[in-house]
Parts: structure tokens; sequence; C-alpha cells
């Protein structure tokens, strides 16, 4: 069923809220196979909200609303919708009941306003609104649907699985399945290159990639007249894309790299330190970040000055004076003395030239090497990116970092 | 001006992306002096497009969209915007000449799609893309404006800051003037409870405040007919705001906290060091993200083990046990084991709990020590923060820290 998304509230306008609710109504509806076409937002203004329902309607039979349910004077969402549902509004006395019990155990006067919020549509499927005041509903005629939810992310979402899933569920058609592949090292006009004719032929399941700060990834969906088939057509396609980009996926969940990394590190009980230069910690934070890692991460060393890479890491003077601190040999001597103090299994160092200063003809800005050592392993990458600024400079160097580990545990 | 912001990306009305370029644009086109009246997103779908477009003409006189841009199959916003301004596409030779010379440094093989990139409407004021292949571009016909931009959000805001605010500054009519004042330290439901008076009676200048997270920021606009007086009237009220809250402000001129903390260091040619825990490396790789910072920086210690924490820092086996990894004791010990070994003047060292897990009713999640050294100056903070999330906890860890810093230096 085509479905739209309709937002309303001026703060959204003016940036000053992230639309989460979007999100989360986004990924839930096409989990549960509503093809969401569009997403809208407007201000609270009735004339707005009335003309973009009309307009929601020439191409969706469902429509979500969030926001605008509220006591207040601005809040119209209710009586816009009323009216394009050819409805009437009447006092519900059951739903005034439970409003005016909320406040009593919130130990709240209730205002006179708050009663404004137990008058419903009269064919409505009210829903109960367990963290709030404003109830939702649902309002259907001659096949098209309008749900009106609360604004607050929290109402919403309550409201959303305790008492919107099930009356979707009950509208359903077929059911939708998806992927999302992810890659590393392969461009995104390259990889679509590669899958052209798939992508071109595309009925039933689509393809469609996407790029990604450095990565790109693929989505594979298929919308069957049962979850099982839709599983098994997205698996057959996916099946044909790894035997011409298998070498490149590193999820087929849509996972993080670090995410992957982490996860086969913890499987595996293998401990990981870190020696960073030009990232300054980046990596170290990216793996903190994952809960539980502290079973496996065990130490990162940030030298940034070539003080502390001879005194942390006892990388040799000579080494710095005749090679430079970016060089194929500083990076070895800093993933060596890192094993040397950490006794980690896993070691990783990278030194580099993050720009935009400290480039050169010999060493431009986006040259970096990166040392690795595992077991009797000891190997060192050098990668000179394309220098765009120094902090996707930086990042990208995180990713070969994650990658090096990646290929070689 | 009114404003319609349009989003294309089947992958948003997926939900597997946040959309963040709205909520940046809605932000900057209000601070510009731009009324954004609505937000669209469809997918990678010309015919939506197109509709959206009509529609948004039908009450504004410009369109923001992003998204759609790339050298793909699905990718069609230029061919409709240009459609849709009745206008023809031509071959730009030196847009082309860019794109390829982009490969080039990347080392690359440029494929034919990259080459429809260089493909724009003929009347259209191209934008260079820093960050990626993608050219944006301006389109006019008839007093309204199409403004289309890549959908990575590093490419879009680097275009959007360097070649489209240049180019609505030429649209306005007046000249606007503003201000982001950035605190730490107060939450926006306080400064605006303290700037009530001034924010209700605004006409110009006028006053918002804006939550980021664990920060807020104030921004104080004014349009007058000439700049000079827009500057004289937003600086006279800023000084009525800091009479109230000057305490708590860290800039007037919309700066990261880190890079304000890192000019004080630069300036008074201070050389700094930090030990982590908690944050994991979050405070190295945030400063050593600005650029010339090495000349202050000296190195960062994530001491993620107890074992690194001795071994690294000196911090005893005696006041782990007796007093825990999460303490004021080990917090100072880190800092002075920092001092000793990196000999910076100024020394950081951080422990907390992040959560999910590891917290106890004792010593919850949230809660973190902050040791500080400078001089003959030794501190340790104590901060009990309400426990969002992981990452949340983590990030407001880490703007504590750099406040610590900013006021005791």
């Amino acid at each position: 069923m085509k479905t739209a998304i309709l937002s309303v509230g001026t703060e959204i306008l003016f940036g000053q809220i992230v639309n989460t609710n979007t999100v989360y109504l986004s990924q839930q509806m096409n989990m549960l196979g509503f093809d969401v076409m569009y997403h809208y937002t407007v201000g609270d203004n009735p004339k707005r909200v009335e003309e973009m329902i009309d307009l929601a309607f020439q191409d969706c039979d469902l429509i979500l609303t969030t926001g605008g349910l509220g006591p207040t004077q601005d809040d119209l969402t209710k009586e816009v919708a009323c009216k394009a549902l050819d409805d009437t509004l009447v006092m519900m006395d059951d739903v005034l009941e439970e409003i005016t019990k909320y406040f009593k155990t919130l130990g709240r006067e209730m205002t006179e306003n708050n009663k404004k919020q137990a008058i419903m549509p009269s064919r409505a499927t009210v829903f109960h609104n367990d963290a709030g005041t404003a109830p939702g509903f649902a309002l259907e005629k001659d096949g098209k649907y309008i749900i009106c939810m609360p604004g607050p992310p929290r109402e919403m979402k309550r409201m959303f699985q305790k008492s919107v899933v099930p009356f979707l569920q009950s509208m359903i058609d077929g059911a939708l399945y998806y992927r999302q592949i992810r890659f590393f090292g392969i461009g995104e006009s390259m990889l679509e290159t590669q899958l052209l004719d798939l992508i071109d032929n595309q009925t039933d399941p689509t393809l469609a990639t996407y790029a990604k700060e450095g990565e790109c990834s693929l989505r594979i969906a298929s919308k069957r007249a049962t979850e099982e088939e839709a599983e098994h057509a997205v698996d057959e396609m996916l099946e044909m894309v790894k035997e011409r980009v298998g070498h490149y996926i590193y999820s087929c969940d849509d996972e993080e790299l670090a995410q992957v990394v982490a996860d086969r590190l913890m499987e595996q009980g293998l401990t990981l330190s870190s020696a960073e230069s030009c990232t300054g910690g980046m990596f170290a934070s990216t793996m903190t970040d994952i809960p539980g890692i502290s079973q496996c991460f065990d130490r990162g060393l940030v030298t940034y000055s070539n003080q502390a890479k001879m005194e942390e890491l006892g990388v040799s003077a000579e080494t710095l004076e005749k090679f430079g601190a970016v060089s194929e040999e500083t990076a070895l001597e800093m993933v060596e003395g890192l094993k040397r103090v950490s006794g980690s299994d896993v070691c990783i160092s990278v030194t580099g030239i993050a720009g935009p200063g400290g480039g050169s003809e010999e060493k431009p800005v986006g040259l970096v090497y990166i040392g690795f050592s595992y077991g009797d392993k000891k190997i060192c990458k050098k990668i000179q990116m394309r220098n765009v600024n120094r902090s996707w400079n930086r990042h990208y160097t995180l990713l070969c970092m994650l990658n090096v580990i990646y290929r070689n545990i």
C-alpha cells in the first residue's frame, strides 16, 4: 500500500529538531511491507496540512501523521484529518475519562484545553497514549486511511508499536524483504558498472546502489506474496552479486566495518591495541564506541609527536631521521613497539599526512602507511589517497585500517 | 523568500539514513533569512521529483534539492530541474575537465557514466564539488530558483558553504547579519527563561535558541538597510545577553569548543597530552582533527584496560583495587602519570562509566572523573551526567573535558 508520512511542526522547518519520527516510521513501515513514497513536513498551519493531505491522497492510500495533536491553539492536525475524510468531531466520553485519569495519576491539574483532546472524529479508531495526553487515531473513507499520532518520539513510538502495528497488519497485502550489502574498496560507479545488466533488468528483486563516506552499499529488495518467497528471491540475487563483486563485500546485513571487525575479534578471543599518528585516536575512539569491546581492546597510543613515538613505542631516532615519521620503516617500528608494550594479539599502527599542511612532492598529503601484526604475520600497507580534506583523509584512513584487520584475521 | 527543501533518495524513504541534510539546510536557511515552508522527500523517481517541484513552486520561489546528482542510472534530479525551468542540457567542457582531473588524482579509472556529470543545464551557475564528483548548480527562470546539491552530507555542506551561500546572499534584499553564540553548562530552557523578555519583544534583532548535543546556542540576527547597521544592532543585543548569561558563553562566533581550546593553547604556546579511559580516544581524535595542532598536542594514551593504566601511566594496583578504575584517585594518578611520561604543560585524564553495562548503585552509568594538571594546579572534577546512551555519554564527557581545560588555562 502506497504510504506518505506527514510531519507537522514549525520547529522541524526551523531545523531545531531532527525528524527522527520519520526515520523510525519509514523503517517500520517498510518492514511491514508498506511502500513509503513520500515524506512531507509542514508547519503548524491548517491550510498547508490540508493541502498536503489532498496531495498525498492523489498517489497514496495511507497517510501517517505525527505532531499537531496537542492541546494548544496551534495543534490542528485532527481537525484537518477529520475534514479531509468527511467526518465530524464528537466528544468521546471514554477518552475524556482516560485523560482525566492520566492527570490524576500525574497529580497535575487538568486545564480546560486538555478536554479538547477527547474530541475525536466520530468514526475514528482511537489509540490510547501511554506516555502523554494526546490520543491518536485512524480514520478511513473509501479505502483512504489517515493515521494520526502525537509528535514526541517517545509517545509516538509506544503508540505505534502497541496500537498502530496491529491496525496496520490487518491491512497488509503481500510481504517485503530486503538486504543491505556493504562494500569497501570499490566506488559506486564501478559497482554499478559491474552490476548494470542486473540493475537494468530489475523488476523484482530491485537493486539500488548508494555511496556513503568512502564506502558504498547495495540494496536488494523483493516484494512477494509471502516473506519466505521474498527472502528467497533476495538471497538468489545476492549470490549473483557475490559472484561478481563478492571480494569487496564486508557485510550482507548492513553492519558497520568497525562492528564487523570487533565481532571477529571477540569471536576469536583476540586482543587488540593501536598506535596512531595521523588519525590521532579515531581508531581507538571508533573501536571503543562498540559496547562490550573492553574484552578485546587493551590500549591505544596516540603518538603524535616524534618524541612520543620514541618514548612510547621505541621508534628509533635514526629511523625517524633517515626515513621520516611518515614511512614504511616508522609504521613497522610503531607496530613492533606496540606489540612489545601491549602484548596484544592484533596490533595496528598508522602514520600519514592528513593535511592540509605537511605534504611535499615526495610525500604528498594523503600518503599513509599502516603497520599490522598478528602472530608471525607482519605487514605494512602503503596508501596514497586523493586529498579531500583533513577530516575525510582521516576518516578514509580509519576505514583502511579496519579493512587491513578485516582482511588479515 | 519562501523556500522548500526537497530531498531525493529512496534510501531516505526506507529509513536507512537520517535526513541530516534537511536539518542542516533548515538551520542555515533560516539564519540567512529565508523562510523554510516545506520539507519534501521523494524516491529516485523522475515523475515524483517533477511533481514535487511543481507543487513547491506554487507557494515558494526557491527550492533546494539534495541527492540524485550522481553518475548512476537512478540519479535524475538534474534532468528534472532542467525541464522544470525550461532549459536544455549541454556538455560543459570545463566541468568535464574538472571531473577527469579528480579521477586522475584519485588514480582511479573514470567510467563512462561519470561523464554524464559534466552535462549541465545551459543557463546553470555551476558549483564545483570539492569532495566528490557530482557538481551542483543553480538555475533560475522568471524569479523561480532551483539549487541542486549532491546528497552525501560532506559534499553538500562544503558546497553549500563555499558556493551556495554567496549565491544566496546575492539574492537577498537588504543586508542580513547574524551571530551564533555558543554556551556550555546551561540548558536550552534555562537559557530561554533568562532571555525570555528579549526573545518575546523581538522584532529586530531576532533571538532564537537551539539545543545541540549537550550544548546550546543562540542566534542573534538583524536585517537592515546596510550590513553596518545590522552588525551594530546585533552587537548591542549581544552585550545585553552577556550581562545575563555571559558566564556560560564560550564562543560568540559559532566556533567549536575544541577549536576555542586549541586556539588558547596555541596562543599561549602550551603543550597538551591526554589519558583516556571511557572516551577511548575521542578527546585525542577531536583535538588532532584541528589543523596545526601538532605544535601543541604531544600524545594521547588510551588506557582502556587496568593493565594499560598501570603500565602506561603508573597507576598503582592498590589504587585500582581499593577505589576502582572509576574514581577520583585513579583519575588523579592517571594525570600525574601522564605528566611524568609526557612532560606536557597541560595534561587531562578521564575515567568513567559510559554504559550500557558496568554501572552499579554506588557508581551508576554516567559517572565520570576528570583529572587536570597545569603548572602547580591539579584538580579532579566529578560529573554525574544523566545516562542517555553510550555515544551521548561519551560525547558529553568530551565536552566536559574541553570545558575543564577552557576554564583553567
